[in-house]
């Protein structure tokens, strides 16, 4: 295909064409996971995916090269297939195939926007996965983020494929490079996480602007010592090394302060137990990894005390890192 | 011991205790490997031993509490143990012992000292193994490296643990942090290494004098992308990774430019088949990657060619990363 500078490589994230299977001509279900992008100091290049919060996506195959989109929440989200993020991947997998069909598709977004949980990546990737499950995966992991990564364009106007490679794979996923975009699933232990998401507003890009545009070297060196330490740390399955890497001298000192609770909540957690965690992806949600459910209960009382104290509304889950992205419902 | 601030983790640098086993009172002879620290990406945090070069040095136990050098070679090092890399290490243990005995030491060094292959290291390494090892093993591999600094501190005014970690522990070595002490043993591939040393002096001091205080964020994130990169190839295995990785947007370019021949034969390498490579150190010795004995020959034939027309005196090395550190050799 000509559309995308993809990576040749063997030893890439596979497609996942055997296990689901081709479904073309039918109507498929599939849930598209929240994601956790940045990982603390992994910033731009490290995300996970859960187990919970996920979108709900039905999609169909249409005659007319046109996206219908029908939302089943309570969000008003674009209907307009230019302006929705599931709309653009799908148009432009229209695009790819010549115009040749359209999609109907159904959304049920419980993933809120706007929450740091890649609630736009779940639309995106959904929109890409579902789409190819109905075209007898045609494309691959690398494609389907290619494709994704339109949605990601529209939803923040930067191509980041940080959540949209987790909600694919599922995991804990690196991405070393977007040009060329080169997709590494790292190993990921089974740990718990616990998210907190305060219903306060966080842009993505305020919270992008705010940072500064030169770091000292000496912090880079912190940071990527830790990057390396958290990658060690996922592949070997140490998880006390996880621990020690969880740290973000760069990007987390500047906007925790967009988010009241933040270092109670932290330090309170991880003196509770917890690994480790801090904000979700650009916040407003805040996460935490705990190696058993008793301590990741514990953060989500910490998380529950900080909000309310705060009178701040919030949302909080006790789950899992997702083994799986995407996955085929009915 | 409270010399030290070393973190007590469980999944740390083991003691070498057991496998040497203690020789208090005899005369050993061991063996200090030459060491690449960097690895391209990972200014500051990663680091290899490798075969060859490697330092010889005989340290025997003495009653007065001073350290006795006698050099073997030609390079007219200090013999005053204050000024002497192996000498202040030396120094730091006896103080830690209460000034209840000394060393006498023989230094055969063969690792050139300026070649960016870790020397001083070398010396500072086999220094603290070897006393260790006369002291039947009473210090854990942490609290070597932390004595072996001592060494580096007078090679080069800073405390690294680089070009150390590598030399006492073997493989590929990261330094998650400094302070605490935080070193982590990655999956080392039997990798050729090809390294050439031009005969011109690059001092340490003047390399990290030319380079940046701030970088590019942008820069930052594509470094840290590819240090995630190559950690993650490393503890796979996965060759074709780590020659994607190893790539430096921050150092390299700047460095460079202190060793003439660099570009040619990075590129020239990488097109004969070598996964890639970079400066050693601070250089001006270059080290490429290859997966197997042919290719890493002729990345050899390139550096050979390069430098006879650059008309600079040099010397090459083909070997392999080096499974073990300072060993015994009698």
């Amino acid at each position: 295909m000509s559309l995308i500078e993809t990576n040749q490589h063997d030893n890439h994230a596979e497609s996942k064409s055997s296990p689901l299977g081709g479904v073309r001509g039918g109507c498929i279900s599939i849930k598209s996971p929240a994601t956790v992008a940045n990982l603390v100091c992994g910033f731009d290049i490290l995300g996970m995916a859960l187990n919970e919060p996920y979108d709900i996506m039905k999609l169909k195959l249409i005659d007319e090269p046109n996206v219908m989109i029908i939302n089943k929440d309570n969000y008003n989200l674009p209907t307009e297939a230019e302006k929705n993020v599931a709309g653009v991947v799908l148009l432009e997998i229209i695009k790819h195939n010549n115009n040749s069909f359209g999609f109907e598709v159904e959304i049920e977004k419980r993933i809120k926007p706007g929450s740091g949980l890649g609630s736009s990546s779940a639309s995106a990737a959904g929109a890409a996965v579902g789409a190819n499950l109905l075209l007898n995966n045609q494309y691959n992991n690398d494609e389907l983020v290619q494709f994704a990564m339109f949605g990601e364009k529209l939803a923040s106007g930067v191509k980041h494929a940080d959540n949209i490679a987790p909600c694919i794979l599922g995991g804990v996923t690196l991405i070393r490079s977007i040009h060329p975009l080169d997709i590494v699933q790292l190993n990921s232990p089974s740990l718990f996480v616990t998210v907190v998401h305060p219903q306060i507003e966080v842009k993505t890009s305020d919270a992008r602007q705010i940072l500064r545009k030169e770091v000292l070297l000496k912090d880079a060196i912190k940071q990527w010592g830790n990057i390396a330490g958290l990658v060690a740390g996922f592949e070997k399955g140490d998880t006390g090394l996880i621990g020690r890497s969880l740290e973000d001298v760069i990007i987390e000192p500047v906007r925790s302060i967009l988010i009241p609770g933040f270092d109670a909540i932290k330090s309170q957690s991880k003196e509770a137990g917890a690994l480790g965690g801090g904000i979700s992806g650009s916040g407003p949600s805040i996460f935490m990894l705990s190696e058993d459910e008793t301590t990741a209960k514990k953060a989500e009382a910490i998380m529950q005390q900080t909000f309310t104290e705060l009178e701040i509304e919030y949302k909080t889950y006790v789950t899992k890192i997702a083994e799986k992205g995407v996955q085929l419902i009915s």
